[in-house]
């Protein structure tokens, strides 16, 4: 599962048909998290009789295979909409803090679930639930307790932006959201989205400067004077795929 | 208009008469954006008849010279507090969020436009608005769609800090606020002002770092004992121009 | 007292038997901040006899000194949990952002009260506190004011997480929370303390690298078959000390 | 060709029975650099008819992958002899600074030629060269000139550490000193590639930080006292495959 | 003279006719640095009568300025050759680690005088100078002592990388090497220097990223197929002005 | 050992008669290195009987500790010349690293020994060996190998900037740059040293920018009119101490 994900949003970058995803739970929760029997099976969590050395060397590089399976969402440059509902433990917030927006239904609860396995989250939470949300006080609070919380609490502190009465309720909204997005120029939207996770992780003035080079490259489309004849005839655009 | 702006803040930055700026808008909206017309005749939004690279070339220091305009705020080391009423469009965000303290009244909605022209916003938002505001999903939602958030979902995310019944509420608050900051030390005020900015964009080591050096030359300052001795006289202290 | 909080925290983080902090005061109120009068004794604002390049040298240093008293408190690696009641000033905000979770009284405020005394704040507030609360408008309008906040404020704008109805209701509490924290695996919980620290300083991807060699490293430990048993078992497990 | 090293140097990375690898020419020259012909037909070097900003985003992605393939010869941990004889030109200079060691037979030759095809270097050299070299002035004459720098040039300036007669030379050699690594301590040997790669990077703090973390997990090896042992017998070592 | 400096160069960034500049000295010896008189009456050596954290603000501000007329070489985009003859003062180095190549004669010497007047060298040489060159033992002792250092020593740690017999025959030969480069395609040597200076401040792997992003522009120019062209066919290209 | 090291380069920092250090060793050879009786003693090559997660992470500070010990060095602010003769294995390397002027005596060698005994080196060289010589070929060769490198080829290579013909001809010579140091402005000293050091770790603008508050704090000094005074009257200044 974890390879299909990073596949699949390997295969959404370059594929002109996609402009935007939803990723949204089938089951009766949206996800338990990291299968623990599948983990072990993998050598994840490790026995130790061998060299631990050599043992850690190679755990080393197969957390950074899973970490870039999650990874895969940011930078598949399309915006990822994730919907959670009911139950979202553990690898699923590292799972949902790599999408862009976060809706969730009234029943949703996210938990940080991985002290409870004794080991410090390892595939994103850390990095980027602080820097999604706006109440590090509340980000630590759940990471070191490992307690749920609900939904209005998401709300609250930052973590989602919309909460919707049930499941139904959410995917009709979040497809009203994605084909808003998918009927935007592809140009700019992959644009706003690259420079976005740039800009996170450098100084103002870094991204600025990143910003001004894409911009350079970018501008030379024709969806802006597309997008601006339609500005002026009030007739809505439409824009080639990517 | 951008040129204007920028000599307004480097002035700002040396003239000791001022302490603090009010930045409101005095049309019936705050900013409608850039202006396309003007763009397109300045060439920044380009048709593509000569060398792409030659044109990029230039392009790019021209956004860069665009920016610097916005980022003038920012550098002039002096609060800056935005009063946004009405409509605040594309480049007003950038603008808006490149002030210290945004206050905005009742009516006021904000707009990441950039999207509906065909561009990524390239002159601060994708910098500077995660940075301001707790919630990123929302700013996500915002950047993508161009849709309008009022001023209770601005205060909501954390776009701005107070909402106001009207504009002349707004000023005569802002006013208020813009004199408290003025009459204090303005080595103290000036300095919180570059240090946070300094600070932003650094690991919090290396924050502290350079805030310890700036406070080896600014606590050799007549405010400090000024501040002090009112502080146990109770008389407000008045402290000399910059 | 500075030294003593850097010793305090020194011990805290080596010392096999905490596995959990409350930071709370006994007096009046949590804390007034730095002493004037003892800093001017040491020289912290100081007067200007001598060669101002050597005094600030020496000056420089000693600021750095009382950064690292409070920096210990990030640093110890186990969570600190500060319960503030009634006054916060100054240098209180920077001890109470150093600690991970910051709950508060109902007659708690807040006040960055260094523009008051004619400095920027500069042993972490400016540093913490906008990376910690998701309102940077409210962050500057604060720091350039030194106006008190009270604890909705602090709770609406992200300063805290929760608020208390006195402190003998937030002792309780945040007992209660340390408790539950104290009986979590501590190789997992000082290994979530260290990578959030690490992941604020750093791009996403950096955090990630790190995080991946210290799993390498951590997943070595008994608590997570232990953790995975007693998940199975449905029995609490019991942790050995770090 | 770009495919295969990356697969190959991927390889390497995990398979135990490598422990050193010679990248050394069989050909005329050591490599004649990126062939245009191919890159061409692949649309590396683009014609402009389609829409600019979405070929270039395809094309931003290509150059990506190709700088992948090269810096995979870093990542792959295991020490990396280049052996350049005769001519090394264009991306052949990517990939020799991407390599740990670099030695030259007498008729060695480099040239950084992409400006004499209109390009910057992209796929490393500029970014590497700098970093190995102790004289960046002979760096920018060499990379705003495309001339040519023979053996001895290249060892005065710090490109390579040896120059050898011939290939034949060279390559014993080469392999003489590949044995000397690979008698050594794996876990010793790619501890130190790695952590080499990562300082070059960062701070030396920054540095020194991940290194005690590597080393925290790296000295639970029983390579440690299986040297310690062979120092005091005087007895060479013999150390399990990684 | 540092206005001058900083417009001139401003000027040749966006001058097409210019690919390459050459800066020697006319007179005696090739700077003597800071002028001490001149720099007295504008208060960079300041006394101390006033408010020392006001005059500390604008002598920052000050310094700043200064900085920027020797980065403005840097940042000009195009290849700058110092030919230094005789000597060659304080800021003298400063200005000369700005330029791209270092030529000198053999007379030439070079001093990092800036201790000799109670100062730390503040426009560029305790940045940049450890930078372009390869012995930082050497650096730091020339930089304590600011005792001279001849062509031959220059050259051998790396400081220069030719050294010619006199102004004349280092002219002639500087003008050669200019020649040389304005014959290339402006497109790719402004982007070799672009893209080097931007490398030499990141990371390799922000270095690639950067480059991809500015191949993705520039290799959208006629001057690849040009550059093609004269290669299969063995004549001379010509390139359009940038 | 360790801890004394430390301590006397703490004690440095602040004295005011000590303006430059001279280390040398006054045994057979400079320094064999990190005694591994000692290590093996204070568990720093552990054997694994007890939970790996925990005996790591007080491995982790340990390591961070001996390298904080040779970081005084660096961070004492005042010069330090090392001068080695014969021998300098593993942690004398770390050592030497660290001190900002490296003689040697032609007898002298230099051996990188880490991994031999199984480890990477971890207190300094794998961090600061490169940054101070200029050819990281060379660098790795010895790192892979730790083969003996001789004084000639350290000089060659750039890791030492002179070679005396044996330690009495080197005291003499160093006592001589060090009194050459201890001579001048002790402010300018110190102030280069310290900006040195913090613009090695960052970008050019970067060092630039701390530079220039620096410059504001420390023009403040009687240094600059006695230098200048003493260069207008040809009298040796004599400096007050730091």
């Amino acid at each position: 599962m974890w390879k299909g994900l990073k596949e699949c949003f390997t295969i959404v970058k370059t594929d002109p048909d996609v402009r935007c995803v939803i990723l949204a739970g089938r089951g009766r929760i949206f996800t338990a998290g990291l299968d623990l029997k599948q983990a072990q099976s993998e050598g994840l969590v490790s026995d130790d009789k061998a060299d631990i050395a050599r043992i850690g060397y190679y755990h080393r590089i197969k957390v950074l295979e899973l970490q870039d399976c999650i990874s895969a969402i940011e930078q598949c440059d399309k915006p990822v909409i994730a919907l959670i509902h009911s139950g979202c433990f553990g690898a699923g917030v590292d799972l949902a803090t790599a999408c862009d927006i976060r809706f969730c239904t009234q029943d949703a609860f996210f938990t940080v679930k991985e002290v409870d396995i004794g080991i410090a989250a390892d595939v994103g939470t850390l990095q980027r639930l602080p820097k999604v949300v706006g109440n590090d006080s509340w980000v630590r609070d759940l990471a070191y307790t490992a307690r749920k919380a609900g939904a209005d609490e998401a709300l609250k502190f930052g973590l989602v932006s919309k909460v919707f009465e049930n499941r139904e309720e959410g995917l009709a909204k979040s497809i009203g959201v994605a084909s808003e997005i998918a009927s935007k120029s592809p140009v700019a939207v992959i644009g706003t989205k690259h420079v976005l996770n740039f800009s996170r992780d450098h100084s103002v003035r870094e991204g600025l400067e990143y910003n001004a080079l894409w911009s350079a490259l970018m501008h030379h489309t024709e969806d802006i004077p597309k997008a601006v004849m339609s500005f002026m005839t009030k007739k809505k655009p439409i824009f080639s795929k990517l």
